[in-house]
This record gives C-alpha cells, structure tokens and sequence, in this order.
C-alpha cells in the first residue's frame, strides 16, 4: 500500500466494491481492462509468470523497474504462478471458486490447451463471467494468428485514417502514439464484464439459475467500432473514407500551426463567426470576405492555401503570445499537449486527473487519476503496482487457506 | 424495426435487456455511449430536437440522410421534444421516472439551468443514475470552456503523439482519423453506467437503501487515460514522450512501406527471428547478420536506415505479390485496412463485425456488429437509426400514458 500524498484521500470503496476478479493476463489489453475494475473498487487477483509480466520491462526504467508499471498494475494483489507447472492447474482452480470473473488474454484456446477450459472452469464457478481478448476474437479464419497491436489497429482500420491527405508526402500513415487497439479493447471487456454482472445480479434477484456470460473482445473489432459512419458510407455509396491529415475533412480551418519557438498550436476556428474573429486576430479581417475562404465549404476547398496563410502568421509569434492573442479573442485553441503540460495543467490537478503517489519501488512520480469518475470517489490509488508475487503469502494463505508447507513446496517446486 | 438481411437473425435480448436509459445527447460522445448499451439490449430512449440531432446531416448523405446516422442511432426509439418550451420539462420528468439512467452531454449545469437538475430529477427517480459527458468535467476551471473533440483530443496528449518523429517534416501532426475522444469517452460513460447500476441492484438485493450514482467522463481525461506509461515515466525521470511516426519507439522493424501500386503494406518484423526471416524474403539475408541491424537495439538506433532499405523492397512489388511473400515466410503483416478492405474481409463477416442491413432511409448497407460480443448474440441490430420523432405516439402514448388530445396538443405547440 501507498503513501497518499499530503492532501489527497485514500479510495476506498468504489462502485465495483465486493467484486472480485482473476486476471491470466500479461502484456495490456487484459491487464488494462482489470486495472479499469480495480480503478472502480474491484478486487484483481493478478497472476503473473515467476519472471513477471513483460510490461515490467518496458520503456526506460527506474531502479529496474518500469515507471509504466506503476500504474498498469495499481490496486492490484499480484501472485506469481508457473502456468506451465502441472501443480499451477489446481491453485488457478481454487482461485476461480473465490472470483465473479477471470480476464485473460491468452491465445485462443491456449487456457483450454491447459487444463482451464470454460466447462472446466464453470464446474467450479457455475456463474462465472469469462471474458478473453484477442487479436481476432475466439473464432473464424484469423483466430490463431498472431495478435500484434499494429496489426491489429491496421487492419481495423484506423492506420489508414491516421496519415497526411492521399499527395501530401512520401512519408508513411501515422500510428496513434499508443497501443490503442489494445486500450480500446479494455474497456470494452471491462464494459462486458460489468454489464453479465448486472444480468447475474439482476437474474439471481428474480429468482433465476445461476448464469455468468462470455464476453469475447477482438482487437481489431474494437478499432473498428470507433470509425463513426465509415462502413455505412461504403456501404451505401461506396465511398472509402480518406486522411486528413491534421484537419477535419469537413470543417476548415481547424489544425495545428508551429508557433515561432516550435510548439504546435491547434487552432478551430471552423465557423464563420469564429474565422471572423480569426482574420481579425490576424490582422487580416478582409480574408473572411474572400471568396476563396466565405463559408464553410469553400474554406474546405481551400484548406490547403488557408492552412498556409494561418501557418505563416503563427510562425511569427511565440507560443505564449499566439496563445494570449487566441485566448483574447475567444477562439477555441489550444497548444498541443506534451506530458510536461498534461502534469503542470491545472484542470487536470483540480479533477485529480494528475495524481502525486510515492511508489515504493520507484520513488515519487505521477499517475493519471480514475475513468470514468463516480460519485466523486477521490482518484487516488489504494496502491502502485507491486513487485512480482508480493501477495503470494496472503492469496494463497489468507483467501485460498493454504497452509506454510504447501506454500513452501510450491515455491520450492518454482510453481510460484 | 428493420427487415433483417437474409441468413441473419435479430438479436433480442442482450445482457442489458430490461434496462432503460434517457439519452439528452447530441453529436458524439453522449449518443455513442448509450448506442453501445443499445447494442447489448438496453432499450434507450433518445430526445431530440424537433430539428433532429446534427449528426444526421454529417458527412455525405443518401436522401437527405447522413449514413453515420444508421449507426449512430440504431436499436434506439427516437422522440422530438424542443427543450427549450417550457412544456418539454414536464415530458422529460414523466420519462425519468420509467428510466434507470440519463445519459447526457450538455454543457456542464446547462441541464440544472432547465429545471432538470440532479436534485429534480432524483427527486422523482431516486436511485437514478446520471453520467453526464463533458469536455472538461463537471468542476474545476476549465468547466464552462467549449469542448470541440480536436481540442479536447490535443489536450488529452495523443495529438502530440500522433505525429512523425521531430526533425521528419515540415508538416502538422495528424488528427486520428476518427472523433477518438468521443467515442472514447463515449465508452467510458457507458461502463460508468453499468457500474453504478451493478452497485444498485446489489445494495438492493442486501436491503440496502435505493442508491443511483453519477458518472462524470471529461473527453480530456478518457483521452489521458490511453497514455500508457507517459505520465509515471514524466513524473519520475522528467522525460516527454516523443512522437514515434509510422513505427515504434522501442522495437524495429515495424512500419508501414508502401508496394509498387501504392498499397501501404504494415509489417512487424520486430524481433530477431522475424528480422532473420523477412531478410531472406527480401533477398538480402546478410542484413540481419550487418552490424546496423544486429538485435532490437542496433535497428532501433538505425530505424530510419532500415526503414529506407525495407521500403525500397516493397516498392519494387505490387501489394499482392508483397503479401503472399510476406504470409508465406510467416511474418506478421497486413496490408493498411481501407474500408473496402474492411467490408471484404472474412473475419470480420465470419464474426458478424461486418453486417448487411435495410434501412428504410437510405436502403441496403453496411453496419459495423456488437462490440463487446456477450454469449454469441449475433451482432444484427434491431432497428436502423430512425427518422426524427418516429416513436413519439409509442414513447408518449404507449410508455407515459399521455392521451390523443395532450399529444396532439403538445405537437402543435411545437414541442415535439
């Protein structure tokens, strides 16, 4: 457990209180989607290999440990467990009795493979909710491939939209500078989670059988969810949705523009009050009365000529002055956010959207606070993500009643 | 209710069948979350203005109807209602007291300022839940600021991240292609929703006193949320996360290289065996034995140099010859997804992600499935999205128990 820091509340409680959760689950999509449920007062029983989850080592690290880490594993309970030893089966079965859901990103059918089957695992948990996140989902022509972010995202279709207009540069489409895919489908499997808890509550109140419920999230079926009227455009007209580069395909101007000193600003002032206010702020007033820039639809047209016009006039001043200039005038702007603005931002400190924790295994740093935010539950965390197996004794001793000999032969045995 | 296409079956049910949610949305973010509670069978009735929602004029259109809009307001119940005349208030109280929650995204106490505030409606409701979905959040001094998705996006900190690494080009960085902090968010309310309800039916099953909850997502924050290690990585070293293009910061090589016809081909060869392999199928097999090149490290460290020498290959085939090369060596790869690619793709039909529907606005097209997918209910909808006030006799009359006269009355009024 962490610190809090001077002036914060711990989170106790949450919506999700009472609920618990086994994670089988490494790399991000399931460990994203349970950190989600600790967020909101679930309890995580996370299961790692003996030599921890690969995220453990991602990016720079801190005394060792990556500061990502610190946040991907928060208001966990972490048991290390060699799924690969026939003496793990048993444990992860006993774990199952006291758990409402597993979460596990595996390989289709790897779990099965092992001995942990659904019909295996709801003979012990009739009412358990088994959600799996994959590349492709559980079944169908791609269901063992392998499930790469990138390919995931590409193939769902965001790479594509994600690039400079068809002509602009030689240069390859952009990724989005995280793994999306993954992230996207988290939430989704925690939405699931979430929503066959409430039908077993719900059915249980009334009387009904036991029931848990499937919730199977592929990668490349979240991205696609997020791609707006894309697929009935095709659809209907056949029309294959284009890039835009740093603009909107129907609104105009509204873009980023380098100040003098290089900082990017976004500028939208993509109506004709606000490309008024913009031509002014300019010191340019006539363009809102060029024919080229009059109305919507002609800015559109000539996004190009006008990108440049706003670009050069930017690029004569410094950011903070761009800013003022902006902000004076009303027109909704904003420089482009680095972490350094996201951690110095006030609204972000005000919502607890920024939050100082000391992490015992890396020192003071920040985490991003609670999505979404419920009834106004301090985002807090309980605590950082811990170190491999810190929780072994008290799972396996206090939830699960082992006893100190059979935990010491399984740590023995390397099965922990 | 649509015809459904041939060989599909209607979904009914859903774990959130038996639910019902007030939408007072518009444009994204607050109708996409209860769009995704209506897919997974919660009956959602959406009030909108007797002009209808602007998103029903986005993009192209198939006559007169935008077909984002199929989509966007699918498996809902549609009703007109001008909020402003003072006769809408009592409509929308009498809705209330049918509904579990209220799905929202007005401007931050806009709601309260038309007698529709927190307290009125728990008034009549009392384990109501409300999520509200905003820019910035209900509080704090960002509050009253107008959201507009790309600023709350650059905010948000993927703007920054969604570019070519400093020094690659003159030009901007690139908007996701999509209204990410939306739907983002979007999702988020949606899970805040189901949380809160979970909270509900349990406290109810243990006698405890009815309790509703509010759920506040900012689009700033859902967007923070996805950013990984960023902020710990900030908070303890002081380092920015930098834009990485079309590759990845720590891994190499993985890009998008466009094929001789133009096709940009996505392939992750990151990882010594995966580097050995595609070197072969390139036909320079002693790259992966070159220094530059030798581990994740050294090709991380010469990204652009291999990019070159990667893109230089591909550009020499057409995008099939490039993929069967690629599928046959057994290297992840995609071809960038268009949406044709999409619509084409057999995954995506086999799992029902891509489906045939009749919409009596704008005829046959293509519907994106569920997302998540809960115990194989097929992913059809029930319903197409409906023209403006189409269920305003079933909601008022069938639901609110209004008589001819008062709706009729209420019609001329120009409130519905």
């Amino acid at each position: 457990m962490i610190e809090p820091a001077a002036g914060t509340q711990r989170t106790e409680g949450g919506p999700l209180a009472g609920l618990r959760v086994l994670e089988l689950g490494h790399f991000v999509a399931a460990p994203f989607a349970t950190r989600l449920l600790a967020d909101l007062g679930a309890e995580i029983i996370k299961v790692e290999p003996p030599g921890g989850d690969p995220v453990r080592q991602w990016g720079a690290k801190v005394n060792g440990h990556a500061p990502w880490w610190s946040v991907h594993a928060r208001n966990k309970r972490c048991i290390s467990l060699d799924l690969k030893k026939p003496e793990a089966r048993q444990v992860v079965l006993d774990l199952v009795r006291h758990c409402d859901a597993v979460v596990e990103n595996f390989r289709p059918g790897q779990l099965a493979r092992m001995g942990l089957g659904e019909e295996v695992l709801r003979g012990i948990r009739p009412d358990l909710i088994i959600a799996r996140i994959s590349g492709y989902g559980q079944d169908g022509p791609y269901r063992d491939r392998a499930a790469f972010g990138v390919i995931g995202e590409a193939i769902g279709g965001i790479r594509h939209l994600t690039d400079h207009p068809p002509g602009t540069s030689d240069l390859p489409p952009v990724r989005v500078g995280v793994s999306l895919g993954d992230s996207v489908a988290g939430i989704y499997a925690a939405l699931g989670v979430v929503a066959a808890l409430w039908r077993r509550e719900r059915v249980a109140a009334q009387g009904g059988q036991q029931r848990g419920g499937d919730v199977d999230v592929a990668l490349t079926e979240a991205v696609l969810s997020l791609l707006e009227g894309g697929l009935p455009e095709y659809g209907t007209m056949g029309t294959i949705r284009q890039p835009g580069g740093g603009g909107i395909a129907t609104a105009a101007p509204s873009n980023a523009y380098r100040a003098r000193d290089g900082v990017w600003m976004l500028i939208a002032a993509n109506s004709d009050p606000l490309f008024r206010k913009l031509s002014a702020v300019m010191g340019q007033p006539g363009l809102s009365e060029d024919p080229r820039f009059k109305g919507n639809q002609a800015r559109v047209a000539h996004s190009r000529e006008l990108d440049a016009l706003i670009g050069a006039w930017a690029a004569g001043l410094d950011a903070d002055a761009l800013e003022a200039a902006l902000v004076e005038a009303d027109i909704p702007s904003t420089r482009v956010y680095t972490m350094a603005d996201i951690a110095a931002d006030p609204q972000f400190r005000h919502r607890g959207m920024v939050q100082e924790v000391q992490d015992p295994l890396i020192g003071p740093t920040l985490h991003p606070g609670v999505v979404p935010r419920i009834d106004d539950t301090p985002a807090t965390p309980r605590s950082t993500g811990p170190a491999v197996g810190t929780d072994n004794d008290a799972v396996l001793g206090g939830l699960l009643g082992y006893d100190g000999q059979r935990i010491a032969a399984l740590r023995e045995g390397g099965v922990l």
